[in-house]
């Protein structure tokens, strides 16, 4: 018996000799900097008294609603200075920052301040209709669930039609016999008055489930 | 002897069973579409008789060059009609594309045609200080050099200080015996007459490298 131990010698490629490193897009990056310099911004939010500057044109590039309200026939085109009713300066303020660097703050922190801030921002991206920023804010909220909050979460959730997150929030509560700590949560009372139906949903899925 | 086979269950994760899946980015997809419906405009500019509509916000937030020119101190900020000159249309057609969507059209198909177009693609981002624009137009070329075509692309490279390019070029150019073919291709004429000083380059590299 012969044994042949084969060499096979490619013709190098120059992609393997001589790299030439494309940098990552950079798109973002020139937006946000426009955002933080506030260079050229033709309109001023008022939002409980802190003032943010913008630009429209890139606010209605993003947004359906600021696209209304800026340059749509019910809107108006001349507005340069306009007040923001029933949302905190600092969501407001990540809010832009999504707009323009489209990235939400710090989404690998997930404690309890963060989640708030998330769900605040999930609130205004439903108001906005910026369609992605509510799914991330969603996905964000669906890894920092616990016992204690998963209620809350979840009448969050059904408030703002987000099924995934809803999803998420029951499969989460009737898993690993953790339903008894949620309905002795704090947030438990409050799904129950706001969202009774959901309740439904929860009882559906775990006579379909062997796991509580 | 006792073998024990022991199996660890593991407490499910939520994002085990129920995934939320965050679409990918929608910056350059938002701006692209405002690009091809021309919606609110603020700027047109002629390119050899092709009329070309854009938002000056953008190409200022984009490229330092058209900031310049758009809202700088020698720029003109009332300008609406610019004249483009020295450029092809469909030239200027795909670096709005870029300045818009990020993206250079379809990279993946290094036929002859593509890579001219690339090149002059490569000169409008040099023109337009658009550095990221300018690094992919150099890797394309650099994934579709030819013995027929490195001498006219390495004459590029060193017109327009694209080291990385020059680099690849020459790299390719003296290895597998390729040096003959080069030499005897059409664009090594215009190479050294142009810019004697690469050869001088690809000599020192040759010395260095055993492999001609």
């Amino acid at each position: 018996m012969i044994e042949c131990a084969l060499t096979v010698i490619k013709e190098p490629l120059v992609e393997e000799t001589v790299k030439i490193r494309v940098p990552p897009s950079d798109l973002a990056d020139n937006f946000g900097k426009w955002r933080d310099t506030g260079e050229e911004a033709d309109v001023t939010f008022n939002v409980r008294g802190e003032t943010f500057h913008a630009h429209k044109l890139v606010l209605a590039m993003r947004s359906p609603v600021f696209k209304a309200q800026l340059y749509g026939p019910m809107g108006d085109r001349t507005a340069r200075n306009i007040t923001v009713e029933d949302m905190q300066p600092d969501v407001f303020k990540e809010l832009l920052h999504f707009i323009y660097s489209d990235s939400l703050p710090s989404p690998e922190n997930p404690d309890e301040e963060n989640g708030n801030m998330v769900k605040h921002l999930l609130v205004a991206a439903d108001r906005y209709a910026m369609e992605r920023m509510k799914v991330m804010c969603e996905a964000s909220l669906c890894k920092s669930l616990t016992v204690e909050t998963v209620a809350a979460t979840l009448a969050l959730a059904d408030q703002y039609h987000c099924s995934g997150l809803k999803d998420a929030c029951i499969e989460f509560a009737i898993s690993c016999n953790r339903m008894g700590g949620v309905v002795a949560s704090q947030g438990y009372g409050h799904l129950k008055r706001s969202c009774p139906a959901v309740l439904g949903d929860i009882l559906e899925r775990v006579t379909k489930s062997p796991r509580v």
